[in-house]
């Protein structure tokens, strides 16, 4: 099973494609609110053993061939010694943000000492599953983490940080150099304790614009995806007029959101292997839709380097028998 | 001045291009904030009087080649008999909003009715600037309106309306239709008053995934744009991977945001006129920037069919002589 996902994702031909979905460990299953109901996001995640039950919840329902560790794209926000937590209603809070141009030098500490929930938990997956499905790891990318750091909370345009860029760009290229350079340690680390494959979510590098994403972020999605030792997956969202840039970052596979037409990423991306790329909003409807539409997405993607997933994460109002019916269809597909 | 918006608008070539912004009348001009500090929102955009005001504030200090009326992208969710205020801090939040499918069946007041200070706001513009400056209309377009209807207020990805697309085609389809036959009649309501040039925003357009933008939405904005008799702009964000699709609508503008380049945009999109797009990021760093990025996107559009303008409104905290850069640096160009 990790085979299948390994082989895809190295560009290879599979007889289906290997599945997983993003966020499968999350509110739409009962058995995830029933542990929730107990145990505050941040206790959950780095708790090995709650965040061990709850990665594999989804792998003991429907046996996906990649399971993502329970986690949170903003950890590697911590070893730069910015604080957060989930504000229900709102989303991740940064407790001290960066409060000017100069409070951009923040002292740093090692990933191993500030995120070791991560390498246990990480430890425990692969020991659990031994092989049977490709171990995930994953971290936000210097975009989306100084995003937050900056703004201190979510947003639509995370204009604080464009301000930065505009205002003060030596800052600006300090602060995600030093998130890259957590991240790059990360996600080595991530390698080391056991992830099969991580993901880069650089989930906002779509709000640069093109010439500033070129300037200053993707020489960094170069340098940390390129010092990875396992197969890399990149994802931002709106990327679709710039697909060629998700390439250029080197990633083994570049995942595409749902506002891109697979056919149209192939003819683009050429032999690049791609993850995607249903609308989690189909889930939302009946399961011979969910069938339909997953079939549409494998067909357009063909036989070679596809892994397939959602083009984002499950919405909490899924039904279960619909993801069931995703990740079916594509175990049921024999070319 | 008017003459050479509506010859960029035809995609003729012009010694300059005509410049306005997105939100130019708004929170960055300190004298809106002190007209603001007297009026709520909803107040200044249906009192004729103030919206006059307001509206001509950025007119009397830039002199910009459009001037766009004072009002709100969710007006023409009224005439349907949804009822909305601004809430500080959160944003549009529509009082009763639709609960569910059948809900979708709305009693419809003819635009005339419902919204005569959009009419008495042009008439008073169209006057006022006596051809000295293009009067902009423009109106929500039915996507966003929908998202705002179903949702209740503002969100990041809208998904109770795209549930509604998975869950209930026919309502979903019932809903779009009857915003787009609102919004058809109010743009035309809207030159009948004055309006030397509309601009349909469907900014949210690009969170429905391009099969489903073309079965559901596109067919409504070419009716939309094909029932105007007058210059037309298009607006959506995050449509850069499917800027055929908004040529497609038949509008005789393109607007771009600031994630697509300008001169990849005139290679996708041949000599379609198109409208941006500089980042407003752009706008809080300092002038000698602002002048020299204004510049490279000019040239990059070159000299036929090009109406300049950032990329999304003016942000709140733009230094106002940053305006003041971007349109002279548009006015001083000679070719």
């Amino acid at each position: 099973m990790s085979d299948l996902f390994l082989r895809a994702a190295r560009g290879e031909r599979t007889d289906r494609p290997p599945v997983w979905l993003m966020r499968q460990a999350g509110r739409y299953l009962p058995e995830y609110r029933e542990i929730r109901a107990e145990y505050s996001f941040y206790e959950a995640i780095t708790t090995p053993d709650i965040a061990e039950r709850i990665t594999l919840q989804p792998w003991e329902r429907f046996e996906p061939d990649g399971v993502v560790m329970y986690s949170d794209i903003l950890t590697a926000i911590e070893p730069l010694g910015f604080e957060y937590h989930i504000e229900s209603g709102v989303g991740p809070v940064v407790e001290n943000p960066v409060e000017g141009p100069e409070d951009t030098h923040r002292e740093r500490t090692p990933v191993a000492e500030e995120l070791p929930y991560v390498g246990e938990l990480l430890e425990r997956l692969s020991e659990r599953l031994d092989g049977r499905a490709a171990v995930l790891g994953f971290a936000g990318g210097p975009f989306t983490l100084a995003a937050y750091a900056v703004q201190g909370e979510p947003a639509r345009s995370f204009m604080a940080l464009r301000r930065l860029r505009a205002a003060h760009p030596e800052a600006f290229r300090r602060l995600l150099e030093a998130f890259a350079d957590v991240v790059a340690e990360f996600l080595a680390y991530q390698v080391d304790h056991g992830a099969d494959v991580v993901k880069l979510f650089d989930t906002y590098a779509g709000l640069l614009g093109p010439a500033d994403y070129r300037e200053f972020l993707l020489p960094l999605h170069r340098e940390i995806l390129g010092s990875v030792d396992a197969p890399t997956v990149m994802f931002a969202r709106n990327m679709g007029g710039r697909l060629e840039s998700l390439a250029e970052t080197g990633a083994d596979v570049v995942a595409l959101d749902w506002t891109v037409e697979m056919d149209a990423a192939r003819r683009q991306l050429g032999d690049r292997p791609v993850q995607g790329n249903l609308d989690p909003a189909a889930l939302l409807g009946d399961e011979a839709t969910v069938r339909e539409r997953t079939r549409e997405i494998v067909e357009a993607a063909g036989p070679e380097g596809h892994v397939l997933n959602l083009g984002h994460g499950v919405d909490r109002r899924t039904p279960v028998e619909n993801v069931a019916a995703f990740v079916e269809t594509a175990k049921s597909i024999e070319r």
